[in-house]
């Protein structure tokens, strides 16, 4: 029997609003930070699990002591049992009542899960000698559905539904295999748009994207109409007409707001409207997509859950699926929305401004690409260049592209002297 | 300037999973909880605010330290200034920026809200000296409109309807507030209805509420048919033809099997349908409502905010809307949920199993009747005869309806002996 011998979560935090990094129209001043998770065992073998949940500062501590509640749960559990069915590991945890009632199934709670199911992972895949997106895509489709749970999705997506998905993109699985570690995989960068940046600024990043080689940039809107028209104007001049542009209003409007917002910043040419409104609001979502068509509408990073995902999906309400790698429960909830994403043929480009996120989502949209959807037709990862020195195998952009990760594990791991460094106590 | 001059958070839990009350299909036994907050001033007249997160056990340590973080933010500012503006108030802990990341407006963080939200609403009603209800009753519809949240509303209530609404319930508010005094409020009980009661247990308390005067109970469900079914005719047989029967499913079903369950079920004349689904299901909600109608569908228990419960009636998904007293950003955001329903002409009926959910939510329900919808019809309180010996002044339910409190405050205020009493410390 493997047991944990120790459940360490820190309180990493960085100074990033000193520079207005991330600043949005909903976020003037974030503190980009971690709860942080590493798992030691008694196997021997020198490997941890390492998991975190992204936020932007002020409440870390609470999310430090949610993930602390949740991973108790596995102290008395054998750590083979646990890897060896993280279908039923995930139930375990997801379905534990007392703690649900805090959701259910939302919030805190739930990345809490995701930060202890996602170190499971982590050590899975490091034991395997893979990186997590390798190892999930040489799972067979069999043992893939295992990991999803499927209540709530009766009326959606069935287990045979999912298999069939599966099993449709197992042809080919090698040759994708090999075309990701030849060329990688499609990114985009934000790091241009943050609302906090002047013209100046704006400009030089966004002429360096194209040279860097992105095919999309994306911008933070929704303060100032007139603010918008004239950084719009700037991008677009400084990328030229062949690079897409999409727009991030940070859940800045209401829906007659959203959609006459856009008509006016439609002749720049958007290649999404990113949460035009409220995260929860898939009514309002599907609204305002039927307003601004062709414009496609993207949303997913507050995505609680993939009951909420799958009404976002039923409801037209969201055309550009943005999965988040710490907000939901981890890599089986995230591979539920890739189901479903796949199912409603919706391409999915994930989330990743943050700590760690584009370390951590980069598997999975790789995994999809090999054994879910099959496809990178209009998907691309977001790129930010912030924090990545602090990961013991930072993610690779290069010519615009994803570089795939060979690291065996999940990306999560931060360099030691990075925790210790930023760790924050409160008072 | 008046100042907070401590803010004392407990863990406060009771054993209740040793009798199994409060026992149902999702949750076989909850320790019912409560994370507890006391706010002192320096103001001289010896006077707390106190405000609470109910929970059902594990995990309650964690929404503690939820609400010490948003108290926090009370700590540099003016108490006068808190509770003369309770609207910015409101809106200045909702809408910090890094704390809205964990939610947003969801979970742990938004329930911690919701405490210290209630809390201010307690100190400013024990200085007004007047119950929470009636001075709630008593603020013009001018005044309570600069309590509400309008944001994400545009679609569905603006501000001048919302004066509308109000401006055409101030005709007759004396005389209701009378008729409180006079006759209370109606109740309804689910004592009888715990999923862990055996069958003379139920019959036995069944026949007790109809004895106490109560004109409806309601009944845990969900796990197996076939004892619904006998369970179902011992509580019809107790309580004869004239005494209305909820049951209520705690979200244990996909939305076939929630209309095949009920199906089976509605020769026992179902009184509504509780928690059928996933309770962010609003989709699933909306179908199940259309397939088992006219037996309207309830739910709000867990309903995670204001903009949730704008899409359940913006869907037709709900038919009896269940208003939580701690479940979302306190009495602003249940202002604005109680606005909505009466624009939405769809009737409220309180959850209130647990810590002080009965003390709590009962004011809500009174203001309603003086200030918003001005009607009981259809409308009653859930009533759970537990644990009220631990608050000051307890909810007090004769003949089946709840009798308006007189005491100043909001009715969260317990006893010093249970909260030391049962204080809970993780190792």
């Amino acid at each position: 029997m493997t047991r944990i011998t120790s459940l360490q979560v820190t309180d990493v935090r960085f100074a990033t609003s000193l520079f207005l990094d991330g600043s949005d129209a909903m976020n003037p001043d974030p503190d980009y930070s971690a709860a942080y998770l590493v798992i030691s065992t008694d196997a021997g073998d020198g490997l941890t699990g390492t998991g975190l949940v992204f936020t932007i500062g002020r409440g870390n501590d609470v999310q430090v002591a949610a993930i602390r509640r949740v991973a108790e749960h596995l102290l008395t559990s054998d750590v083979e049992d646990l890897l060896a069915d993280m279908g039923a590991t995930s139930r375990s945890l997801v379905y534990d009542s007392q703690l649900r009632w805090l959701g259910p199934e939302k919030g805190v709670m739930h990345m809490a899960i995701g930060a202890v199911i996602n170190a499971l992972w982590d050590l899975k895949a490091k034991r395997a000698g893979l990186p997590l997106w390798d190892l999930l895509g040489r799972m067979s489709p069999e043992e893939l559905v295992e990991l999803v749970d499927f209540r709530y999705f009766g009326d959606v997506l069935t287990r045979d539904e999912a298999l069939d998905i599966l099993r449709a993109a197992e042809p080919g699985r090698d040759e994708r295999r090999e075309r990701l570690l030849a060329d990688g995989y499609p990114a985009y960068t934000t790091t241009p748009g943050w609302l906090g940046y002047d013209d100046a600024k704006l400009e030089r990043l966004a002429k360096e994207a194209v040279a860097d080689g992105f095919q999309q940039i994306k911008l933070k809107v929704g303060l100032d109409l007139d603010d918008d028209r004239r950084r719009l104007k700037i991008a677009r001049d400084a990328v030229g007409p062949d690079v897409a542009i999409a727009i991030d209003a940070n859940q800045r409007w209401e829906v007659d707001e959203a959609v006459a917002w856009v008509d006016t910043l439609a002749e720049f040419d958007l290649a999404w409207v990113e949460e035009p409104t409220n995260p929860d609001d898939l009514l309002a979502h599907a609204e305002i997509a039927r307003a601004i068509a062709p414009i496609p509408v993207a949303t997913g990073e507050h995505m609680a859950n993939r009951v909420m995902a799958k009404q976002f999906l039923q409801a037209d309400a969201v055309q550009v699926l943005q999965m988040d790698a710490t907000r939901v429960a981890g890599v089986n909830e995230n591979l539920a929305i890739l189901l479903l994403a796949a199912k409603f043929g919706v391409r999915v480009c994930p989330h990743a401004g943050g700590v760690g996120l584009c370390e951590l989502v980069q598997h999975l949209s790789m995994f999809d690409f090999v054994a879910v959807s099959g496809t990178t037709d209009g998907r691309m990862i977001e790129f930010v260049d912030h924090l990545h020195e602090h990961f013991v195998t930072p993610a690779v952009v290069t010519g615009g592209r994803y570089r795939s990760p060979l690291a065996a594990g999940s990306g999560a791991e931060m360099l030691a002297a990075s925790v210790v460094g930023n760790t924050w106590t409160p008072e």
